[in-house]
């Protein structure tokens, strides 16, 4: 640990800055709505892709972890023994990964086809190892999922007709869902409809779900109004971003994740450019947000209109912020979670202090 | 080395893919162009971020190597002698890291304005290391570089009065020429006029520059319609992408990169999901094409239309490819350099035999 002011002076730029106090926080905020309604939480790592940040979700009452990859998943084992691959292992490489994770580990998979579903089923028995499913729904973002309550039925009912899986229920992603937090009581209930049609036709076919796995950070203190959810997986919560700002699930207080970048240019008149680039903070458009990349904290009417790889611009407003070369800037990024896919490390502040922390589980090797 | 087949069948995907015979052939192409015009090729190694792609470069005649990080010249001086950092290298960290490298490496440094001039010179003092400057101008894409004139010879005669500097001329980007292959011509003479005042002003002050470093792969072909360059960096011709295609910059036979993805789900009927997604291909939407994220070249009039972090979505067409869940294809990114800076490993295909490259330069640490 050394002093805070010290590190983040001397450190290179661009590099992701981390409030511990905001992230625990945030965690307990999670942690105590899942607690009010009833859920488990079950938070996706592919926001944070670090060990340090799991056992904060972990320590606030996350119920176990969800990853997309394996090697999220081979990284994670190190800190829990229950673990949720919401992604379909396609290909024997990836079984086989799987496979190998610790026996202690249990796995449960989500999927939503009969090649998926077969070749996990043959992975598994030939490894001797018992791996829960989900069947993946959609609701309506129209990106994977089974669309229809017959299909539903038929796959469910394979899972569980197979010996070496274990049926455990359902998964969806409302990603689709990104209506204002004020408006989004509405939506949240359409896709509900939808929801209790998959729940009905499961009952009838004697395919009760144990778990019924949803949530999203748009969608996080709202997933209450999806009937007969068990449990939320949103992950960007614990960072949040400018979208989630824009939507209005966060206040600037809750952005626990920012840029560090150092302005390198002031040549031309009007703008600022800081070293803080797509390679560091991602070109995502969001529809949520009119123009830019990312948004200055502590200059709060300005923002990084345009991102080359390795420059941001910023354009300066008059009478307002006049950098020089050498300063230094904070961003929020438009969306997290690609932009800690960047990085190599973490500044984690904690008060006064300040330490390196590697992001273990970036990368795919 | 393993039999291609073999390998691009096991391997986990997304992983990135590139045709060592087709680099080969860029290479020799653009080094062939210089000759021809009495240019240096200097190429930037940001697209590639490989020794074993910049050893090519070199093999077939580049000058020596451009970067934009430190990370970028500790990794490339194993193969070279000869580093252009076209980066101005703002605070303590990244100067010393630059005046660590190598002492037999030749190191200019390219910058704009008298705060970077004044902390590499001091730098350069306490390392007791010559290092070479190029002072930057901008030729009309507003981002960095002197505006005038007289910034520029106000700021080359502070590089040439310092004792530990030494004045190599200068260096500009034409990132804001994008205009068709057909049309360039005339845009490249327009900022050719600009140039020519930058130079007529250096020259009536004694500063007459030694280098011009110019370049980018829109304007690869047209660089010699520049009057008084003597380099160009041009990095992304080495592998080319969909922007190049559209600009008609290359031909699809010279696109030696892909990433090659597997379909993971093919739940919605009319579309195919990938498992390439923004953390693979990245999110880049280009001005010179119109829809989508990438382009798939076994299955010319597909692309890929959306991305989330994990998944791509290819929307297909009635009697078309109609590919199941499990089954690969291969997808040209939009723009090469950020993808290849989310991969952690290149699989070089060269005739019936694959290997398995590290990807050096990438990241910051």
């Amino acid at each position: 640990l050394s002093p805070a002011s010290e590190l983040l002076d001397a450190i290179e730029t661009p590099v992701a800055v981390v409030d511990a106090p905001t992230v625990r926080a945030n965690a307990r905020r999670v942690a105590e709505y899942c607690a009010r309604h009833g859920l488990a939480w079950r938070p996706h790592v592919k926001t944070h892709k670090s060990l340090g940040i799991a056992r904060i979700q972990l320590e606030a009452g996350a119920r176990g972890l969800t990853v997309a990859t394996p090697r999220e998943a081979e990284v994670m084992a190190e800190v829990t023994d229950d673990v949720l691959l919401a992604y379909p292992p396609i290909g024997r490489e990836r079984l086989q990964r799987l496979m190998h994770l610790p026996e202690r580990l249990s796995l449960t998979v989500a999927l939503d086809s009969r090649e998926a579903l077969r070749g996990l089923a043959a992975a598994s028995r030939e490894a001797a190892r018992e791996v829960g499913v989900l069947v993946e729904v959609d609701l309506g973002m129209g990106r994977v999922g089974v669309q229809t309550p017959e299909e539903l039925t038929a796959l469910a009912g394979e899972v569980a007709a197979d010996g070496s899986l274990d049926y455990r229920g359902i998964l969806f992603y409302p990603g689709h869902i990104r209506a204002r937090a004020s408006e989004q009581v509405r939506s949240v209930e359409e896709a509900a409809v939808r929801l209790d049609t998959f729940l009905a036709a499961l009952d009838r076919s004697g395919l009760s779900p144990a778990t019924v796995s949803g949530g999203s950070t748009p969608t996080l203190w709202t997933s209450h109004h999806f009937g007969g959810i068990t449990e939320i997986r949103s992950g960007t919560c614990i960072y949040n971003d400018r979208d989630m700002l824009e939507l209005g699930v966060c206040d600037p207080a809750d952005c626990a994740y920012t840029i560090l970048a150092t302005v390198v240019s002031t040549s031309v008149r009007g703008q600022a450019v800081i070293d803080a680039g797509s390679k560091a903070l991602a070109k995502e458009s969001l529809r949520t947000v009119g123009d830019g990349f990312g948004w200055l904290p502590d200059h709060p009417d300005l923002v990084v209109s345009a991102l080359s790889e390795e420059h941001g611009i910023i354009p300066l407003k008059e009478g307002g912020w006049n950098p020089r070369v050498g300063d230094r800037v904070r961003v929020v990024p438009n969306h997290v979670c690609v932009s800690v896919n960047l990085q190599d490390r973490l500044v984690v502040l904690d008060g006064d202090t300040a330490e390196c922390w590697p992001i273990e589980a970036r990368g795919r090797l």
